[in-house]
């Protein structure tokens, strides 16, 4: 199409609200508009994106069997109802009432409709195993959207969820799809993306991958480990202490610690390392509002998901009062008694550490030389603990873990049998026994994706699209179009590459090459060809790779044929990748 | 795909509330599921028919200069309440508030988001004209969805939108997409969808069509002309009653009639004809409750919408009380005062009527001998009657009206300047004028149209579906699966076919023929290929189509291209069709 009547605009200044390079691209380049805060009405050109992006993983997700179908945006409460969500998921799930008073949710996921919709299908054991997907409208009411693309409210995701017999079918099916997801994201143009273990959350399943693309910018910390290759996401990642010291043991004291407001404070006003200390950290069970105390080593941090997966319960920040007991800021392992109920947890990081700094459960008062197995019983160590940059490796025992960022831009999770139980599908077996079918579901953002594209294939001056997903695929520049001889050419040129089924985005407006270079580059086509009185004295076309790594002087008359090999090339080249996995 | 592995089950008995054909195939035949209250989830098959009509709807809007864009599927309240409709729209729109209390719709249609994405874009004339377009999810809270995908609360439509700095340029535009719908409703199979005038009800426009499908069970009442082809829907076809009386006209005389409820009742008793009575209907205006009086000829209704358009208000039925001065059951023109403000409105049907029998405004009371001009002045009449069975037509004046009931699977509006005014979108004209651009809009559901080609293409065992939007072109059965040579040679054909780029749904399970062969027929391919032992021993392969129009026995070897013809001789008929727009 022709540029000067492409719906959108340019234009060259950064805007302030834009943090990341994806968003400030995608706004200056006339993809996105915001609506409301994290939802945004898309231009034409990202239309365009989004639609390849949907193709390639339709492509992929019918090639491991998938079928598509489409789920409801609006779900009735009742099918949340049936598998707890509606009471567990916090106030992300958009909940409202319609006309006639029923209570209903915005599907932020589809796990309930899916299970609705192939209930009674799936009664035998000779219809599995089988797949569902669909690419639709999600809503998440998120506290903090973010990043343009990357984290909105309103979002297009491809949310497949795949039925089961056998957990040996279920991760035959997992390792399938793991690679379509590889092949997927190597398609999109950005191979980088890489796989890892994650904690499935509120999914509710076992094992688990994510999808991510390493970026400074990502909102998501990663453990990576330099040596092995080990790699997972922090909720995953064991965290490995080891407390090796040979130090006597010295006897308890009750020490006087006034004013001493954390434990690094106190450590220092005491000259202890901080490592040989123990630390409280105390949340409340969001079911019954209980205490839940977990010590750790003083200069370890504590990882909310592991204590929640652990305790199988939400909790969040404890709100201390008198009556509790507690004696906030001298809280320790020895002497501790609160009153009602509560839940004491001792990390891992603490195994090992010997002649304790802990707080008494006293105003200004902790203990030093505490000691397990002596001063108080040997507690049950566990992981609940933040892994850390420069860590223990799970896998290779090294000191090597680094902590990377990145946007997560898909994830696999193996369900299991946690929404079949809960909302009453089952089969009969072989052997004429009801079960309960084990599931396994599959996301990826299409927006984010698109976004996370740029984040990983950008200059300066605008996104570097793959062919694969490109709004089109040349853009055509006529420097000069008021040269009757280069206007000639141009429209020539633009009209054979379109009747090829070449996509051409075609700029023959009366500006100067320096707007419509840039332009081009906010439009990010993989191919630019100029056309130019300057370049037609020499008898030539200029064709050009927005990455610049390519540039060809072309002879007129062979212009048509170089675009036509360079957009098989660089579609080859993806494919090569995608054809590794 | 083999059918054994498609996600759905199909059933023979006709679910009881499924008052509709399509309704009825629709669930028997595996497409749709209800999640909620008019809210569907949809099977692989309808999916793969969606796809196709999306697809269909794409090219037609690309060919007339359309850009496809997404709008979000949730509004800020905002947008809706610069346009007005916030308040105005009923309970249709679904309104509800965000976690952090803001005010928030579902989208119905997508007026307000179009205006917003493209108000600055469209700041200068010479970005005129332009047309966007979305497929997208809406949410319309409907009182009563029914009839399965003929009415329902959400549903995927594509929404156009276009932008002219005049009348005539939208006009031009208007007439190539009414030439593109048509072209759209032949490609998907039906070429008897008729355009009918239509009223633009709370789009606020000026001109506009609706496109029908003609069907018994349809929602919408049509004025057809027999005569000369003139169409309309009931809230646009201007009803003309013509009363020439060369009667001599009586006395006004006050007559006691007591106990008549209603104005039949009042002219069986006095002996008159209806036909020179003179009826009161009464509503409310819907913003201060004040009353409105729509006198028409006895046998004639009221048209709500013909009253709203006149007035530009919403109106509700009249809850009268005491107090308003209103004699209930006796209202008449003469000696009518009410307390407080009201109006009162004339319909054409009494025009040229003499001696009328009326109310009197007086409990027990009506005149007889009422004359316009002798006893009450003169009033204005105005067209508020809906158009009735053997009515004069407006076009030809015979009379020569027939009513119709049609399914409505899209509508094209000329909208004026309602909502570039109302939200302020302003272009600079040649002169650097500020001018408000002119609008266009036009939508087609896509659920609903493909309930409609159910509706039109169907026998008793299922739908047949037009080639070009059929979920499988081909549907072939190997009958005896069991007998090797048959399941060999149909195995080769589905193999060859796939590979041939055929759309092919594989029937080879063990079953009955009978069982295969009502199965094809829910799932409505307009191909059947055949292969059986009986077929074989004969040396044929049989071919027929859906509708039982063609049936072909051909030699396994030509199998293959006999279909291949098949399939481009359909095409071929559609799109001969389609080109007659």
């Amino acid at each position: 199409m022709k540029l000067d009547k492409l719906i959108s605009d340019r234009f060259k200044e950064r805007p302030s609200e834009c943090v990341i390079d994806s968003h400030a691209f995608m706004v200056r380049g006339g993809y996105i508009k915001a609506v409301a805060n994290g939802i945004y009405s898309q231009y034409p050109a990202l239309k365009r994106v989004s639609k390849k992006i949907e193709n390639i993983i339709r492509e992929e997700m019918d090639k491991i069997d998938g079928q598509e179908v489409l789920f409801p945006v609006v779900l009735p409460a009742s099918l949340w109802e049936e598998s707890g969500r509606f009471e567990s998921v916090g106030s992300e799930l958009l909940r409202f009432k319609d006309r006639n008073n029923s209570q209903m949710v915005l599907g932020m996921t589809h796990e309930e409709a899916c299970v609705h919709l192939v209930r009674e299908y799936g009664h035998s054991y000779n219809r599995y195993p089988f797949m569902l997907y669909q690419i639709q409208t999600k809503f998440r009411d998120e506290a903090r959207s973010r990043g343009g693309l990357i984290r909105v409210r309103e979002f297009n995701m491809k949310d497949a969820y795949s039925f089961h017999t056998s957990q040996e079918d279920l991760q035959d099916y997992y390792d399938k799809c793991f690679k379509a997801y590889q092949r997927i994201f190597a398609r999109a143009g950005i191979p980088e993306v890489i796989s890892v273990e994650s904690d499935s959350g509120m999914m509710g399943g076992s094992l688990s991958h994510e999808f991510m693309l390493l970026t400074p910018i990502g909102e998501d910390s990663i453990a990576v480990c330099e040596k092995c290759g080990y790699r997972a996401n922090m909720e995953a990642a064991k965290s490995i202490i080891v407390n090796n010291s040979d130090e006597q043991l010295k006897n308890l004291e009750l020490v006087k610690t006034p004013d001493q407001k954390t434990i690094e404070d106190v450590c220092n006003y005491l000259k202890k390392p901080v490592e040989s200390s123990c630390k409280a950290v105390v949340y409340q069970k969001d079911s019954d509002n209980s205490f839940v105390i977990i010590f750790t080593r003083g200069d370890i941090e504590v990882n909310e998901t592991k204590v929640k997966n652990f305790i199988k319960d939400n909790i969040h920040p404890a709100l201390i009062d008198e009556e509790s007991g507690i004696t906030a800021g001298f809280i320790g392992p020895k002497d501790l008694k609160l009153n009602g109920k509560y839940t004491v947890l001792f990390d891992s990081s603490l195994k090992g550490v010997k002649n304790i700094v802990a707080g008494a459960n006293k105003i200004d008062y902790h203990y030093t030389g505490l000691n397990f197995g002596r001063d108080i019983e040997e507690p049950q160590f566990n992981d609940f603990a933040k892994i850390i940059d420069g860590g223990i490796c799970p896998s290779c025992n090294e000191n090597s873990i680094s902590i990377k960022r990145g946007i997560e831009v898909g994830n696999i999770f193996q369900l299991g049998t946690k929404y079949t139980k809960s909302m009453n599908m089952q089969y009969l077996d072989k052997n004429g026994q009801s079960q309960y079918p084990i599931m396994g579901c599959y996301g990826i953002g299409v927006g984010r994706l698109a976004a996370s594209v740029i984040e990983e294939k950008h200059d300066k001056f605008g996104p570097i699209w793959p062919i694969s997903i490109a709004p089109w695929q040349v853009h055509l520049c006529c420097v000069r179009a008021d040269d009757k001889n280069a206007k000639a050419i141009a429209d020539n040129l633009y009209n054979s590459l379109q009747a090829s089924g070449i996509e051409v985005i075609y700029d023959d407006r009366d500006v100067r090459a320096g707007v419509m270079f840039s332009d081009a580059d906010l439009i990010g086509s993989p191919i630019r060809v100029i056309v130019s009185p300057r370049n037609l004295e020499k008898g030539i076309v200029e064709i050009v790779t927005r990455d610049k790594q390519i540039s060809i002087n072309a002879s007129v008359d062979s212009a048509e044929d170089e675009v036509k090999n360079l957009i098989k090339k660089l579609f080859d080249e993806i494919e090569e990748k995608a054809n590794n996995f």
